[in-house]
């Protein structure tokens, strides 16, 4: 059942009109302009795609529309968690026979208290989905929920049979190693910062999910290209051009709004951000690609 | 417009049947054992109403009840937050003609990264229930919004006609003191944490938001009597039995759960708790019974 | 064994030179300074006196000097914690003749895996001054050892003879009251926080430790008579005057530097402070002055 | 002046016999001990040295010791930083014409409101040694001071003429790698993480300071030379040996105490752990060579 879920795997946005009304119908060319670029998968619904600031019936209505874009050159993993379980049930059932896999980060206001919680609230959506792979979203920083991931393998293993891995969305490099080792190396274990992406490298990592993944494809690549060559330093100049892909426009005010304007820039218009994230200006676009154009980033952005 | 929304206001549980689903028929006995137990308002859907674990149209569901069970002597304050500021805008534009007043909190998943964000959240929810008060309300240690709540009234009251004032569940009560003294006490402090009710007293406190004024509001206002009486010592213990109050239930798997289930030993029986709070059995409440009975707590629990 | 040692507890400054060497010799004006503003105690050594920025001889020297000016009317407690326990131990052995009292905070740099590493450091160094008092220093915000002190005292008080109490500087009042209440109130359990000097009265408190007990001493003496006289407002009002006070010193480059330099507008002075502490300039001390004029504060500093 | 201080550097443990006095007569042996396995430096007076457990005489003799065995084949630099920056200074001044680099953290009790009060910190240090070079040890976890580096390097290395680079004790790989490049690669930044040292690799790291490069210099050579020779998979396993390295040992009680007793096993004894770190009997140091010789990790282990 478990498919290949690895390679390059773009976090993707949630593609609104200017009303910040969903535009679902730029999905298609939006798929195709990541699998021109070398991306593998779509992770939707997540972080990126402001998952929290989208109603159910629009998480619902986005699934539906990227399962009808998944290909067998594009997988779609979808992401399900909720504070509500009741509710991170429903998206998967509705997921279940519509994507290629489900993920599901811990609920963020109240905390669990114990890693056993976490393991029953992951069996319980998974359960939802019963025949496609279900991750775990581990990303502390945000949900609280800072539990040793090589321990969550252990326990959850025997209990969920649909469990693929996890989204691996931390800087403890030991428990993501521990993690990839775990049981012969049978979870996928998706590395999730792109920023590091080539401290992965040398730990074996081949599968990650993030958000530069949708402008920077080919600069990855070519990470890895050159990483496999043994060309070190160019994969760290490399590296730090996706370093400062983030500075610029993190500091238009914030990265998460501002990177998605910039997509326009490649060519896939997603529009503007919901609250509290930023939306650029067309100026401000032009003035973001002018200050990558003096870091030599450009040549490294995904073309439609 | 703003009434006086003063005294021991009890952050409400969501009633639920056995399977869990709302139970609403449970509230008009529910408002009546508040009143009677000298309760003046209901907080509903807050942080102890679960409503993190509760889709929009329960919700919405819970808000009508209430609005039907709301009378002059028992006003009613909807908690509309949500991570969505589309949605909370949606709850409150619901709530605009059924209930006394609204509230919300910062937004949990991505964190607001400046104080001005939560003045335009706030104002925007506000702006949804023109006619009935606004409280922000202030929990950052689930928030993660740790600002400055003299700071947020001197930018949000120009901004929002409707600011009525704060649900602070924070303990400095520096800023909580500040906050009171904000243009001459022109905002409505309501004091956030029941087990150091005592502590708020001599700064003036005359409103209080927590849960277990659903379960021990005739022990809160002896607390009040004894104050005022200048028995400090009696105050001081009284509050202690809140205190083991907590102690025992939260021993039982978790407090919020465990005092939920604790209301059936009141007579009124809210049903189970979601994920991920504990449900006590009948006997682990008995046992509650007999270990309050032992600490001199029973008396001072509210009667139907 | 244990005196009582309640009431105002000035948490002292180490009075300097200009140029930062130790100034011992206005240490009995000092001691007679606090005297005649209703101080009890003279708490030594601590985060406001810079322990950590002295050496162990200037340490010492301190405790010797405040040893030969403690009387009946002012008792004097030391703090000899230190992040190597031998070095707390020596300071302990120094101490044990010449002063009423001794306290330790738990070490800070490698912060204690659990409370039993506590009791045993605490153990040793109270050992080394059996005859007079030991005071566990609880301080997480700055120790990060966040334990339970009920539970220390539990654990503790079989173990150490000449335990006395806690120097409770933490905001949970919940802790606090539980702490005074152990074993029938056997411990002293003084309260750490000023600038809520009055949320402490109505849990019964009545010994305090505190920088501005240097200078306001008639300002809480003045709040506990308004409290004791059931005139709450009064007692608010001057309690705000007290975090004003630190308000407007913390404003001038940080409070712990900026009020040792205000002791000199008292007639005490004390001197600069050390790195990283700011030292006023005369100017600025005017300026200082002349803000608590206008906010009604200069009255109730302690006088010569 | 600034010497090239690269490769591995072992952050050694001050040498204690049974009473935990200093054995100061071991370290001919140590040092030798260290250049013969392949260490090319050794950082004293550091956190695995446990400088908050000794006193300023003890650091010095420490200083003084080391400074003896240094040669041509084993640089030394000295950690001389305390809360106090006049002991800072002192210790400063004292290793000046006796080791070949000190360092200093950030004081750890009060801690600093702002960068500029870090580089004035190490601005007053580095001049009491200026004819050997400065590293700021940048260690956050223990010492809050959780400043960019790069913003430090840019506001000191005006001000500190013998600035030569930072101890990087973050997992913050970005500011490493912006770090390393800041003036085309000026600073010499050493990695301070062993568990994940292969991280560093691929950003061309070629510094390193930790623990364990005293037990395991030939693992970590033997990644280096995997890591060239482009076999990743090869190199991460060996990785894995320090990760399970050092499980083994802090299961035992806690890593740097059990660590430091593990050396015995080595053939060179330092003796017993001061407080609160643990020190292992000798049937646990026999125990930990059974469980690393079945995780096959012995044949990397130092050897006399």
């Amino acid at each position: 059942m478990l498919i290949n879920m690895k390679g390059l795997i773009a976090a993707t946005y949630a593609p609104m009109h200017q009303d910040t009304s969903l535009n679902l119908g730029v999905i298609p060319k939006y798929a195709e302009f990541l699998k021109g670029n070398g991306v593998k998968g779509a992770f939707i619904n997540g972080s990126t795609g402001d998952f929290a600031s989208l109603s159910i019936a629009e998480r619902k209505q986005i699934t539906s529309a990227w399962g009808e874009n998944k290909t067998s050159e594009l997988f779609v993993i979808d992401h399900v968690g909720h504070t509500s379980l009741d509710e991170a049930k429903e998206l998967a059932r509705h997921a279940a026979d519509k994507v290629d896999g489900i993920a599901a980060l811990a609920p963020y206001y109240f905390r669990l208290s114990n890693i056993h919680k976490l393991v029953e609230y992951c069996k319980e959506i998974a359960a939802c989905a019963p025949n496609i792979p279900f991750f775990y979203y581990h990303i502390p920083v945000l949900t609280g929920a800072n539990f040793n991931m090589v321990e969550f393998l252990e326990l959850a293993t025997p209990q969920i049979p649909n469990l693929a891995g996890i989204k691996f969305t931390n800087n403890n490099l030991i428990d993501y190693k521990y993690s990839k080792e775990f049981n012969n190396g049978s979870a996928n274990i998706l590395f999730g910062f792109d920023e590091v992406f080539l401290s992965s490298l040398p730990f074996g990592a081949d599968g990650w999910v993030g958000s530069t993944y949708n402008h920077l494809a080919p600069l990855y690549l070519a990470i890895v290209e050159a990483f496999n060559n043994n060309d070190h330093k160019l994969a760290a100049d490399l590296q730090q051009k996706s370093m400062k892909f983030v500075d610029v426009l993190n500091a238009k005010g914030g990265f998460n709004g501002a990177a998605k304007s910039f997509m326009k820039a490649l060519g896939v218009d997603l529009g503007p951000s919901r609250f509290p994230h930023t939306t650029l200006t067309d100026a401000q676009i032009e003035e973001a690609k002018t200050e990558l154009d003096a870091l030599e980033v450009t040549s490294y952005l995904g073309k439609v």
